[in-house]
């Protein structure tokens, strides 16, 4: 591979001359560093295994079926949505049998037994149709996690098998027309009959009825309907129950079924709405892991509050929102791996030597708009990791704690925020980086566009879920944290003193330790190197702890002038928001520094760790103008920190395309013929 | 109407108590005008009329056709393809007998005569089915204005009527797949043969075939075809010529015409592909107002300079960007105002005071990100009434000065590149704002977005149009400037002094006023108010001069070391984009300030002075850290400024419908049946 901006002599940064900006900034132009630079050469192969971790093996298999079934990419642009719809059916039935969607169930009903595995294939799903990869999450991680998490075994035995199969579709009716974050106030009713032993499931008024919901309006035959629990007249809190909607493909009884019609994207999804007009199930279809009603009616249940009963039973989200995360960094990968090609076939203008146009990826500002995402999107990749692991052993069991599994829900929140935002982000760079060309469905980029713009606000509205983040660091996940709305915990952080929520938080202790690793004592963040992985850790706790103690003072003051939690909170909820990215940027960043910890050292380390600088400075310069408002950057310093990312970014260039393909990307995922083909015969890689 | 949040006593903003932060903050914590501050009441009437300007009735003719075609809006989703193609090129032909389409056109072909009517018809038309705008700026703006900007009388006289009418369906085939911004390296060639009189059209091979030509694939009978100009062997640059691509709907012997397949959006425009094999039309088909050729074969042109010919030709581009940019301005406007309107009607989570949800606007994030989308689109469309205004003189013959076609075509270039991403931005922040119902089609956003998502790269890549803002700005758009590719650019400026780039620019003589109008002297930056316009352009226009220094000093320090220019043009090409866009703020600011200086004092004009603030504030708050960087920004004033857009938004809050109404967006464009009605009977709207 070779280039016109060779590495070896990569040319000094063009800052202006010294006598028009501080003189202090000349000594900044040449890193010392630079001279002994070698640039790393990539094992391809070895990086993806880097990347695959420890379930290669189940991303390999997916990546098979992947391939198997790449026609269905075509198939989405060409045939009616009914058909569509079948086909996208067809295919998750297909890859059900290979087991690729059941890996998170227990093995005596056909499962893997490993939910850690059942991440990992859902996230590698995210390369190919997006219709398929959200009819597997509907059908096996909502409606069989539903099952599965809030049922006991006579659900397991009555259900699993046939769901895992795909024998039996099912749906997950939560979400209401009326109510989309807010799931506590939920609509629609299930009054116990004692003298029949039946729930009667009702939607109270229209903004009641059941909306947006998956495999709703065409094949679930079942429902997990969430309703509030009417026991006579006294109302016990939204439950779940198993609900059959259709009998031989028709409604059932007292289901009214609607298509939620033409969507931006997912047309190979077949959202739908559903009405209940007192439709009987028996009693045993309450999901009833939590709480139960004996056949007399009497309501039983382990956990005594119900605000904590009702987010523990919420908790079983999690596992959506890991998927969801883990989704949108994987559609990432397939934007950038074209984006990035594509520039390196793709000549504009004319060239400096010869009479030639310059290649795309080989500007400065291409690359400044692609790398630094390349660099989150692996960033991300391992703090997705993380929180797959973690998720793993919650659900497993390996790990018990209840504030093990608040920290694992927060986390799961906050990824999935920041993973589907990138999402977003980079697919649409991507795409106008490649032109007019991004234009064309061929090239990838109109699927990837329209079918993972949901993602930002299904399985919990991103801010939504920043502001859960926020109040879990604030309350410290302690055991009334799920008790608390958003303006209970303004009152519960209000009633604290603000060292006193500091010193409960995690990063706390992080921050205190910044001394002792960085020279410097106060002036650490001046006298510490930019590439130094401590300094950049520092940087980032110093934010999120500064940031959130900025909030339990806004709070707290709020409600010492008297003013109304609910007031307060929205004045507030643009710096709780910031709080909570800022915290789950620190973990991404911690996770990322921890994972190349890890590797044996050889190029591929150093070129990760290339990708680790550029997104911690990244990181940084984005919210360079806080450290500066908060005394932690000095201008000059400030201005080094972009030049130095500039000069990454050169470093990156020669490595680009190496990088992307070790997401190891099917190339039938790319499609893009033109885009992967153009002018490779005079291109120079 | 009325809200939680009276404006009347804005509570005050909570910054954290002063123990922590610096004391000096805790003077900005009331603002003392807030005292006397009255909520203005808005006459949405009048603010429309404000809005519409001088071109109110072709406004309003539009808005009537747009009203009157409304169901197409349903068919762009219901329809085929091919079905829906004709069904666009019916509305257009339609529309095109209102007189709508032809305004720009002379009297004497059946056209209106009025550059600027032309153009406030297109950009109003961007509120309805973008594939029938786009329809029409292929056939009236790109094909029609070749003819009539590029052709001579003969030309007129043979196109111009049927055009108008759409019996003369045409298409522009300028790109070629291998050449996207690059149109001088463009591969078709045109040779001439003396013998016969006609000039032969080529396809020299594949790259060179014309790429996403919109009508080519299925209603265009003739193309104006941009080729190399080939005569006894001498190329003479790029040409246009009309050809014939169609006899009887067949393509035309040696054309070969491809669609272009399924893309992101704009299914109703038949995007197609063209190759030309020898394909012989005579020597009238040469456009030939700039140059000729005569019948035995000699070469005759008004302007000698061939590069100089060839950008005066591609200056006829000028009033396609100006459209586009309008376009993007007007479709942001459908995404507000059904996001402020669903904002004010839903609840979300439980209220402060009754048992009852909050309305979405009352929450400050919300607020945080609609409010600065709408203060910036007011901004840029009266930033697009000045650009147009200016097209109109150019164009009309008002002004004929070289030096003002030169700013017309730079402003106009930046305008697009600000107005499409702002376009692209807003669309998706407004879906997100609306949750989950932000994702069915028939709440527009799917078509918003993916119909305006390719406005960002046609008509020019937004990046490659910021380059020519900056290459005009630090060349003073000299007479030279057209001959100048980027690279001649770089020696070009590399060869002057800094000041004497610098005293050229029209930024330098702002700046040195700033003394003369703003207390302080030095120190105006820190002792003019903030809401001080004065103060608010001081601080872009600052921005825009230092920033075209340092670009200045970066070039000219590249080549002083020897660099050549393509390495050093890629070095600083983020710079060059920065200080282009710095630029087209201070234009866009300085249009907002201007237009509200001529209206009269009564309460519309005190709330276009609130979003004034707000666009002021909040396009140096993004840009705070830069202003930090470079000694104008305190950081205590820097958190000033952020605090100021948060009082400034809940000044807004109580006014945001009203803001959203005047736009005048029919109702049937806004669709969303249930998010406009949705809870209306509770909300307090």
């Amino acid at each position: 591979m070779s280039s016109h901006v060779d590495a070896k002599d990569l040319p000094t940064e063009l800052s202006p001359s010294p006598a028009d900006d501080q003189p202090a900034e000349t000594s900044d132009e040449t890193t010392p560093t630079e001279k002994g630079y070698r640039q790393p050469e990539i094992d391809v192969v070895a990086l993806t295994g880097v990347l695959d971790g420890k379930y290669a093996e189940v991303r390999a298999l997916v990546r098979d079926n992947l391939v198997a079934h790449a026609a269905i990419l075509e198939d989405a642009e060409t045939m009616t949505r009914e058909d569509f719809r079948d086909r996208v059916r067809d295919v998750v039935v297909e890859m059900a049998g290979t087991g690729q969607t059941g890996m998170g169930f227990p093995a005596e009903y056909g499962g893997g037994a490993d939910i850690g595995a059942s991440v990992a294939a859902f996230e590698t799903l995210a390369m190919g149709d997006l219709s398929v990869l959200v009819k597997v999450g509907v059908q096996f991680g909502l409606f069989g996690g539903a099952i599965l998490q809030l049922g006991t075994k006579p659900h397991h035995d009555a259900y699993l098998e046939d769901l895992i199969t795909g024998r039996l579709m099912g749906c997950f009716a939560m979400t209401e027309t009326g109510h989309g974050s807010n799931v506590q106030a939920l609509g629609t009713v299930a009054t116990y009959d004692a003298a029949t032993q039946e729930f009667v499931i009702t939607t109270s008024d229209d903004s009641a009825r059941k909306d947006y919901i998956g495999n709703a309006a065409r094949h679930a035959a079942s429902a997990v309907v969430f309703a509030q629990l009417d026991i006579e007249g006294e109302g016990r809190g939204v439950h779940a129950f198993v609900v059959p909607i259709r009998v031989d493909g028709e409604p059932a009884p007292g289901v009214r079924i609607e298509d939620c019609g033409i969507k931006l994207g997912l047309g190979g999804v077949d959202n739908g709405r559903l009405w209940f007009d007192g439709v009987r199930v028996p009693r045993g279809s309450l999901l009833n892991r939590f709480a139960d009603v004996t056949p007399e009616g009497r309501y039983e249940s382990s956990i005594d509050n119900p605000n904590r009963r009702f987010f523990t039973m919420l908790g079983t989200l999690v596992q959506g929102r890991v998927c969801v995360g883990g989704a949108g960094i994987n559609a990432s990968k397939v934007a950038l791996a074209i984006a990035i090609k594509y520039a390196v076939r793709r000549r504009q203008f004319e060239a400096t030597d010869p009479p030639m146009e310059d290649l795309l990826l080989d500007y400065g500002m291409h690359q400044r708009r692609l790398f630094p995402l390349l660099a989150r999107t692996y960033a991300l990749h391992f703090a997705q990791e993380v929180v797959a692991s973690q998720l793993h052993d919650v659900l497993s069991g390996t790990t018990t704690e209840e504030h093990a599994r608040r920290e694992l829900e927060s986390r799961a929140a906050g990824t999935k925020a920041l993973g589907t935002w990138h999402a977003t982000r980079t697919i649409q760079e991507c795409r106008e980086a490649c032109g007019g060309a991004g234009y064309l469905s061929i090239n990838r980029f109109a699927a990837l566009k329209a079918d993972t713009d949901v993602f930002t606000t299904f399985e919990g509205d991103n801010h939504v879920l920043l502001q859960l983040v926020a109040k879990g660091l604030l309350t410290d996940y302690s055991s009334d944290f799920s008790d608390l709305d958003q303006f209970g915990m303004v009152r519960f952080v209000a009633g604290l003193a603000v060292g006193t929520v500091l010193e409960k938080t995690a990063v706390h202790k992080l921050v205190e330790r910044i001394k002792d690793v960085l020279p410097g004592g106060d002036t650490w963040d001046q006298e510490a190197g930019l590439f130094d992985p401590d300094y950049q850790l520092a940087m980032l706790r110093f934010r999120e702890e500064h940031m959130l103690g900025g909030v339990a003072r806004r709070l707290k003051r709020g409600i010492d002038n008297n003013m109304n939690p609910g007031e307060v909170f929205s004045l507030v909820q643009d710096h709780v928001i910031a709080a909570a990215r800022a915290h789950v940027e620190r973990l991404v960043l911690e996770a990322f520094v921890a994972k190349v910890g890890t590797l044996d050292d050889n190029d591929n380390k150093v070129a990760l760790n290339l990708l680790c600088d550029l997104f911690a400075l990244t990181t940084i310069e984005a919210d360079r103008a806080w450290f500066m408002e908060h005394g932690r950057l000095t201008t000059q310093r400030s201005k080094a920190i972009s030049r130095e990312i500039n000069r990454l970014c050169r470093k990156v260039r020669p490595l680009a395309v190496d990088l992307v393909d070790a997401f190891g990307v099917p190339e039938e995922m790319l499609r893009s013929p033109e885009l992967m083909s153009w002018g490779s015969g005079s291109a120079v890689e």
